[in-house]
């Protein structure tokens, strides 16, 4: 039976994090493209080469490792490399070193796989320029128009970027992968949510991972004097987006689902001055689902909340839509697979959704794909405290290994 | 009977927003104690010298030019020179250049006054250092001590604004008026709020200014990813916000007054990110009303609107007070002779209260005082587009003029 080397897991995950690491505050900087981004996938595809896997690079700069038949369709598992700038030790890192590790434990333990397993290393998942480029070129759905138009928020041309790393923006169509190649992909991610933790259940199987809809809402009211203008002659931009935000709990409970989360994050009052009445309010709303007919019922139900708030406060508002992207049901099958692995395992893993995006769901668009969570210590992600405690790491991975052999003895 | 010269009234205006005018902006930057505002003082006390009024200058830079008896108790009429940055033509200036006009058009009228009048320009009434100091000063309210320890919000201390003027700091006491000087204060201001504009009434006769209670409130709470964190396990300081935001129009309709005025003007989100919970908000309260029982009322029910947010969120509160000014019910018997005065102009005049802060609040300390407003275009103010009709100003210096002729007139 293979058995993972917990050291070894550690040694890697340790050699990755070598990379972009802020001594100043703990966090790592591997932003897609840039020199840390690019070291650590140069390092990575040297540590496979040195077992013996056939490493191979493409034109956007997902970094390939094989094991077993040469020929065939493969299982791919993998995560990410790049991390958020200031990122913690386990976003994609942690998925990434499982993958190397399972095939180290398939390997020593003199398995010879009927189906190959490709190791993946992702880029750009983080979306610096705006999506998960990586998986998208893999998946067929991110090429060279894509990239040609693709900017991040300083301005930087995401072909200046490529360029400045020896990789050509025009040939990014050659990282979609041809018909047939992946049978299936694995990726072990953290939760970067405090549900795992809560429950007490080490490992988590995502039944799907939630849609996402960014709005920009604008209320434009009168700024006015805080003494001089009486209550009811208000126009008061801060008034209308309060009403809106305290409108969230009922909404989600008349229109929503478990799965509803509506977040207003960002908060923009215009002059925001102590003693005068906002006259307008720019803010930030989030809705997300698992269910895409859910989310056009909340943000309708939104949108008649805004409606309402301008009416009530002599207010007018402009909604703008910023993105939507709609929820992806992962794979039942290989959710069965990982569920009975857990379970030869010993673990308990429940299935749950995911709220946050990940390589997993574009890949579903290519292949039967799955995505295993381990807890995340107070849920804590994209910062320098992001913590999984090594009992939890180790039962996730004990779940992969189980899931990988299986899959691989299948033909 | 005396009479209004228009023209030289607005050409008195003009020459006092000849300091201090930004051409790129049309708004006004007299800021206590700058450069323009001791230009416009000396420009000011030259005028009323031309006119053969007695002037003088106290420690503080309020400036007064006396018309009639030298010795005896005087009728003192005006408002302030200084400005807010950018501010408008009328706040402060036309109460000034009002004063000054009703003394010529005594003189004209060859009214040889049984009492004194005496014109005042005070300084520094817009709060640059935090106060009134101008009117505090004479009325003993502000002297050495309160001047020793005054900063501007750039962290200037006002002893030294005041020196680089010529002044002397540790001599501000003697600003004050000595008891039995001043038999009266009588002040006309622009309204800068929108009720006389909608009533269509062209003076307004303040019966008393609100008290104003400044909070600063911090809702603390944990900041998580929008989307992996459930709504039922977040600490969303921006959900406490909007719920206490969304709970003032009830708590003034159960516990306030038509005077109650509840403004949230400035509001800081932590860390303000789209995609992320917030798990700090920072906001100001300002709380006014012509009754302070009311206030405290207010102030304790907010309190408990507050404490309701935080435990429905899972948050901490931290409630601090920043100022609390009590409201000042100005003289009945002084706004008497001013109601028969524009009675006797034809004028139709209504009674209200000033939900903003002005010098006669202060006077009335140590004086009967009085304040009328003129109409307010849309109700702006302490911006260039700060406007009011000169029909308006008109009536309501008419009206000033009959009441300081018959209070100049008893003895």
């Amino acid at each position: 039976m293979p058995r993972i080397d917990p050291d070894r897991l550690q040694e890697l995950l340790k050699g990755i994090n070598g990379f972009g690491r802020d001594p100043e505050t703990g966090g790592f900087n591997r932003v897609g493209y840039s020199e840390a981004d690019m070291a650590v996938r140069d390092w990575f595809a040297d540590q496979m080469a040195r077992d013996g896997l056939a490493v191979r690079r493409d034109a956007v700069g997902n970094v390939f490792g094989r094991f077993g038949p040469v020929d065939g369709p493969a299982i791919l598992v993998g995560s990410h490399l790049d991390t958020v700038p200031q990122g913690g030790a386990f976003d994609g890192a942690l998925g990434v070193a499982v993958a190397l590790e399972c095939v180290r434990a398939l390997r020593d333990a003199k398995v010879s796989p009927a189906r190959a397993i490709e190791v993946v290393a992702t880029a750009e998942e983080e979306g610096r320029f705006g999506g998960m480029l990586g998986s998208q070129a893999l998946a067929g759905l991110a090429g060279a128009d894509w990239v040609a138009q693709a900017h991040d928020a300083d301005g930087v041309a995401l072909t200046d970027a490529m360029r400045a790393q020896g990789l050509d923006p025009a040939a990014a169509d050659s990282a979609a992968l041809p018909p047939g190649h992946a049978a299936a992909f694995l990726e072990l991610h953290i939760e970067q949510g405090p549900v795992l933790e809560a429950a007490g259940i080490p490992a988590g199987l995502v039944t799907a991972v939630s849609g996402c809809s960014v709005l920009q809402v604008t209320l434009e009211g009168q700024a006015n004097h805080s003494g001089t203008t009486p209550m009811e002659m208000r126009a008061d931009a801060f008034a209308g987006l309060a009403q809106v935000g305290a409108r969230i709990p009922s909404l989600i409970a008349d229109h929503g689902t478990d799965q509803s989360r509506i977040t207003i994050g960002k908060v923009a009052l215009s002059p925001d001055e102590v003693h005068t009445v906002p006259g307008r309010a720019v803010f930030s709303v989030v809705l997300r689902d698992t269910d895409e007919e859910v989310m056009r019922g909340l943000r309708a139900e939104l949108e008649a909340a805004i409606a309402g708030a301008t009416t009530a406060n002599g207010l007018t508002a402009a909604v703008e839509d910023r993105s939507w992207i709609a929820p992806v049901a992962l794979d039942a099958g290989l959710r069965d697979v990982l569920a009975r692995a857990a379970a030869r395992c010993g673990h308990v893993a429940m299935a749950m959704p995911s709220g946050a995006g990940h390589d997993a769901q574009t890949m579903q668009t290519l292949c039967p794909s799955a995505l295993v969570f381990v807890p995340s210590r107070g849920g804590i992600s994209h910062a320098p405290g992001e913590w999984t405690d090594w009992p939890d790491v180790l039962r996730g991975v004990e779940v992969m290994l189980a899931a990988l052999a299986e899959l691989v003895s299948v033909t």
